[in-house]
């Protein structure tokens, strides 16, 4: 009973959040089909104020951090955010009827970081009197940046791929529904779609809708696809990735937070604004999550038992590396249960604009719902006292 | 002479707001040939801003409320925010050359609840040490966010039966003239005219600017014009309208208010943005204004009438439900004063966007003039003190 | 070495600050070839916050300052800012290769007024007890908005002039070569190239890229060109250019700040939003500025000169003036020497998104480079302590 009010009342409470509220008034409202809109330059303009703001913040934090003494930690959260990708990318991608990109995308939220989540684990140690390092709360973009990156890296990769496959097919007789199947290449721009949502309710994003975009697209990554032979180039997608509008806002506010003085502006413009322009972004989102809810009717319980499993299984993998660094370094014991919270938390905050813009074709009804009404209940009703009781139990506090 | 200052005071105060301010270098600007944009994705953006931070403090307020004890006179701020629409509807508007879809703008902006008068209201209450329930001032949103609805719904269906009625003219060999004065249907989507003026300064809003628009329309609103009966079936009419964009975002801002703790986000973003927005918007309706104040030039002496008589009279009949709860339920004497105040005075933060966006054929020239130069001083310089000495008279304080 | 260090600590300091720092980043991220982009519709509209805040800003400073007092020192101010602009483009852009709209548009960046530049000197005022009038600071607004109007004007006029001339040849049968140097003519609208930029580094502004614009001018312009005579009729540009929205915007916000109380909405608005809002401007001009790099390959020597020379120069003319008004009417050394101070800063703040709007075919990285990497250090590191020692050596403190 104890151990199920620890769940529902974190749950509880995100209901009600701005986030959360946010997103199901948007699902709402297109339900009962208002023809309310968000016009498309401000989506662009709020998810690149929404990149630059996690990017900028990122950088601020890691300038101010001492890097030479946390330097095994901040290695070992950089190879849990790209693990956590290629864990989902290899059990919930797999599972029946999961949607690859779907898949690689709530990978990546559960690799990004919620501040709240960190937030509570830091008051929990603080309550219980545990000692941490002052600067373990400076992993956090260590970890989140490059999930996030590594995310929308693989999606690019994985739908260049196959719509190569579907091309080779095509042009040796195979059966046009795979052709069909070929998806726009993620991370290409801020997706135009985010705020067209018609009176209908129609939504022309599943598979097969964008045979156009499609063709149209040789002259910039003909590259890696004149080659003949079975294998796709990847580094022309990495760079592709890595340019197009999500990730450059990302890296770029990262290299004016660690290298130019960028608080004034920090402070007083894009962190005041943060959680309001991500509200609306929410609300977008949530109209956009109703015309595409029906994907997930078959599916919806692989998500949630990905969403339960995952934060418990990042955690422990975290934990583990923690205490490498423990006994290698005198990484605190309340350092590793901060780590394992890390791990364990998926983003509720940077992860859903940067996803939402360097994964157009992924579905935010999959992995905002996991990640946001499950996941992040599960880290902090549950992870929390698990990795901090045994952090006391092994090392001693 | 007491008389007169207390009446020219508050005007010139309002010639310096901020409000009237921008609305009125917009007007110059335009007269001047300027050729300042804002942009229609901003324009819309603004006005979705101001629309959902209305129906959010509506909410939150409603919610802190406590419903039980406040009942009846909830009930008589509904009632009366209705009522003062249909009071326009039935005088106003027939009025000799006065545009209908003006005059219900007007009255629903009159029906709409200031809040600075009733920050003054109070004001005169506590100086005077008269008591009143803590409660009464929730009672704003009550009577704001009803006359905002039935303005647009009714103006909404005014423009539909007329559109209606000349398509049945036109198809019977009827004058082209009547046909030819059919308006756009209101509350169908932000305008998109609010940021287009030409150099030229002509505005093309006019009665038989929109053939091409009625024409359109059969897709989505055919259902009401199938019958070939006189009378318009009012059910869709009304639907549409609350399905329209400035409906939607008002009654989404209400229903997360009240339904979700958006507290933190409300005060960080959407309150602090609203004077600013409101100053843009006010802007570009002070350029618009210009460009229609033509139009009012025969019939500017009945909207002064208007604007002298209506807040007046619509103290008074609140005045009279404010008794009928006082002697049924013990509403105080303050209470009854300051339900009389809400009733006279006239929006001009909530209502300019509102109906901006919901009837987007109405006049702005009309309303704010109406509302602002004349209304909200005739409220706050004879109303006031007018409720407050009967209050005082009838009951005792 | 105590000169030198004077004047690298400021700019090594101006490296890192947010405006140069978004500058720099995205000058990077259009090297790097990132698909980044600001809507087109978001960087008009944050031009316009960031003019009607300059214009807002001046303007109540105007209100609030003392105008009979200060009226001799405030003509020497519009002065100077008029006589900067016509100093620059008799002598810089008569330089070889200098393009005249660049070097005119850099002279109104130099006539403008940094209010960093004008803190420090108020600093060190007060850092050695010299005493100045309070309303000195206010001087500001009195050069910073002459010498941005004049400038746009007189690029205006050189443009109209250059395609009258180009016309005139064009029909006469002169090479084309010359015809198709026309150039878009300045002022008439916030250029819509701010945020389109291809992925290949090409733009499309270099002289000759807009014959088709010339050619749809004669119906707003061609009442000045109509004369069959050399001289071209200048008032209609003028207007012409205080009808453009840089200009438009500029002068409503003053007058609103004079004549109007907008400070409410001023100190919870516009100046809040302010800095944010220039650094999202900063980073698409370092976009732009990326490919425009190579224009200034031939001339860069020349800017560089003139950013050392003009600040210098300006300082001692305004000190000239000031001395006229210290002998007429008794104004302070210290307000002598802020006002050679106010007159050697160059704008970083105010300037930029003034002459982006208002002379939209000149190269931002001529007149930012020129102004925030020389002319600032130059002015804080030499002008000031220049001019404050010797207003003491000259008058005494």
């Amino acid at each position: 009973m104890d151990f199920l009010s620890s769940f529902l009342m974190p749950f509880l409470a995100q209901l009600q959040s701005p986030t959360l509220g946010f997103l199901i008034g948007g699902i709402v409202i297109a339900a009962l089909g208002s023809r309310l809109q968000i016009p498309d330059a401000i989506y662009k303009f709020i998810v690149f104020m929404l990149l630059i703001k996690v990017g900028l913040s990122g950088g601020i934090a890691i300038r101010n951090a001492n890097l030479a003494e946390m330097l095994l930690p901040a290695l070992f959260a950089v190879v849990m955010g790209i693990l956590i990708v290629f864990i989902g990318r290899y059990t919930l991608a797999k599972l029946p009827n999961v949607r690859t990109v779907d898949a690689i995308a709530t990978a990546g939220l559960f690799g990004a970081v919620s501040g709240s989540t960190l937030a509570a684990g830091i008051t929990v140690l603080e309550a219980q009197g545990i000692k941490y390092e002052a600067w373990a709360a400076a992993l956090y973009p260590f970890m989140d940046i490059p999930a996030l990156v590594t995310a929308i890296v693989v999606a690019s990769i994985y739908t260049s791929k196959r719509e190569y496959l579907s091309k080779q097919r095509r042009t040796t007789g195979a059966s046009p529904s795979a052709a069909s199947a070929s998806l726009s290449t993620a991370g290409a721009s801020f997706s135009t779609a985010g705020a067209s949502f018609s009176t209908t309710g129609e939504y022309p994003s599943t598979a097969g809708d964008y045979p156009s975009t499609a063709g149209d697209y040789p002259s910039t990554a003909g590259e890696y696809r004149s080659k003949q032979g079975k294998r796709v180039r990847i580094w022309p997608i990495v760079k592709e990735s890595l340019e197009g509008s999500a990730l450059s806002a990302l890296l770029l506010g990262l290299a004016l937070g660690l290298l130019t003085r960028p608080e004034s502006v920090f402070e007083s413009f894009y962190e005041p604004l943060f959680r309001g322009l991500l509200s609306i972004l929410m609300l977008v989102m949530g109209m956009e999550a109703w015309s595409r809810l029906g994907e997930l009717r078959k599916v919806a319980q692989w998500y949630a038992v990905y969403a339960v499993v995952a934060p418990l299984l990042h955690g422990f993998i975290a934990f583990g590396f923690g205490m490498i660094a423990h006994y290698a370094t005198g990484f605190s014991p309340g350092g590793v249960a901060l780590l394992a919270i890390i791990a364990a938390s998926s983003s509720d905050i940077s992860g859903p604009p940067t996803l939402r813009a360097g994964i157009p074709s992924a579905n935010p009804s999959a992995y905002i719902g996991a990640s946001t009404a499950i996941g992040t209940p599960v880290a902090i009703g549950l992870g929390i006292p698990l990795y901090v009781g045994i952090a006391q139990a092994l090392m001693g506090s």
